[in-house]
């Protein structure tokens, strides 16, 4: 994973998410090179370029333009720049299949990542799904109580079976004395896979 | 426990110990009404206050004379100042039971509190444990993962049983979306009992 | 805290509630010589015992007469029973302030703890917020994702501010090799304090 | 990464390391094609098996024949077995770089994996370390509060810089009431690059 510290931040932007987080979200993701993901709410563009590391094509969506202008300095920064459609706006309407006035048409994809859903996780959720290809993966991350449980409801009435991992970490900061441990905040990941039975 | 905005601050002094590492230390101590507290490091005061609502006396010993004005203050706020002796100097002479030119004598006490040990944690405990009564405590609070090791086989050389428990908490914030989880750093517990066998 | 291993435990009912866990909640609790509790889904009786060591009476429910026999025997072990009033049956309906048909009535209270609410935390919270006392507590505490986020929801409806507490205890077992930790299920105490202002 | 449940084990054999943390380790390490790794007190081959899928060549060591006997069948039954040299006996004497007699000689490596070292550590880190190309990592895994520290101490006498996190997990098990978070043991990784400065 790249470090931290090296990824552009603006204060005003939330992430990047924490080199950690993002393993474990790439782990659960079963990312592979022929993957279209799909990363709603990319802020800083910390698991953006992660994923576009990896994948076939990215297509990041943020309403803030500011955060699509930071996510697309990290992207050229790492290299991986090509591989991703930055799209400002609602996701919920650049999700809807139906809507094919939408310029920047999205393709059935094979990874749903949801990292900021400004309130409508439910129903971002419920639209990728109609999209997201057969075996593809829904996963949401959060260190709010809320999201978790609206996550593992939503995917449940999906038919998912939703995987929930709450992972705390604690980093060592070598000083004199020794290694004083020093907390990240929690972050929960919920996932499911897409299962159709024929 | 008195929330953590109850304590007045100073940047340049560690602590309060936060309101649940507090808690805890409490209940290990198992101080009662009758017992004499020897807190090492005291800091901001935080523990010493909430030692001193309990116990008949509390010897609060700090290098750093500001600590100890911060921790006087404290406990004046607080209403407990009356129980508590405030010594500045090295905790390592202060509980040298051979020394008796020290004016401050400490007696023998039921509970040795080691919040910050500049170093000394095994010479501490091994002095301290001289003047701990049968059935008192050790205690040792700390966020660095040397200084758990270190009071950890220290006690164990005293035929002590130590207790560790690592705590993590993590504190939600409410805001417009929901609850945010906030981690505080995981503080670890050592405590264990004297048990004189005749 | 009374140590876990000194409780009289049952395969079928679960509890008690871990040392740590008993500490934080009774700090939280801010429970006092003059309090009556309620202790909603007693369980084992882990908790119903340690408010009994301090409060003035505590009303024990539970809807498993075999978790009442269980608490009745850890209360009479640790010598509280005479402070308690075990309770089969419902909760909600044991609550109601308007069934005065209840023999057992309980009077109004000032700590409201619900370890356990078999799916009726909200009107469990609703009915017990009507008899709590003006400063009164409820405490709620749980393992499970959906639980912290009702109770927040609930308490949040009352015009009470809820404080959530997620705690993560790994305690240290001490053998040949060293001290290898071992993780505790993360438990959340929500709880919040009712006050109304005239 | 491979779920834990499609790993053949044994009551008597460690592991396998959980999947959050085998994605945490192959994360850390940075593996890549070309490297050749050794892991030592391989166990139930959890870790062995997925560096086999990315490395060129892993060397897995163990004291316990029954450990390496279920490590291969690990390996094999994830068709990874032929990348994998699987030796019985002491890591400090296969590590040592002057017994050229050895018939099963490890060449200079690129990860140097230590999930067990049977209260070896320090002279293992030193010996391997020796056999550790520039660039390099070592990496050492516990649930012990001492080996972190010993790791730690060890690799800093290498004029090496220690990684040090802590990593806590919990998994949601669904249940009819909603969605229990179980813990599973916080595990410490140690890491470090090896940097040879010219």
């Amino acid at each position: 994973m790249i470090p931290d510290e090296d990824f552009i931040t603006d204060e005003n932007i939330p992430g990047p998410t924490k080199e950690e987080i993002r393993c474990m979200v790439i782990c659960k993701s079963e990312v592979s090179p022929d993957d279209i993901v799909v990363d709603v709410g990319c802020g800083t563009g910390g698991l953006t370029v992660e994923f576009a590391k990896i994948a076939k094509k990215v297509y990041a969506i943020d309403r803030n333009p500011e955060a699509l202008k930071l996510t697309e300095k990290n992207l050229k920064k790492h290299g991986v720049y090509e591989k991703v459609n930055l799209i400002e706006g609602d996701a919920l309407q650049i999700l809807d299949s139906e809507l094919d006035k939408v310029s920047d048409t999205i393709p059935d994809f094979d990874i749903l990542m949801i990292g900021g859903s400004s309130g409508d996780l439910t129903s971002i959720i419920k639209k990728g799904y109609k999209k997201l290809k057969n075996k593809g993966k829904v996963i949401v991350t959060s260190i709010m109580l809320e999201t978790r449980v609206e996550a593992v409801k939503t995917l449940q009435t999906l038919d998912m079976i939703p995987e929930v991992v709450e992972i705390s970490i604690s980093k060592g900061r070598i000083v004199e004395k020794g290694t004083m441990m020093l907390a990240r905040n929690p972050v929960t990941i919920v996932s499911a896979k897409k299962t159709l039975i024929y």
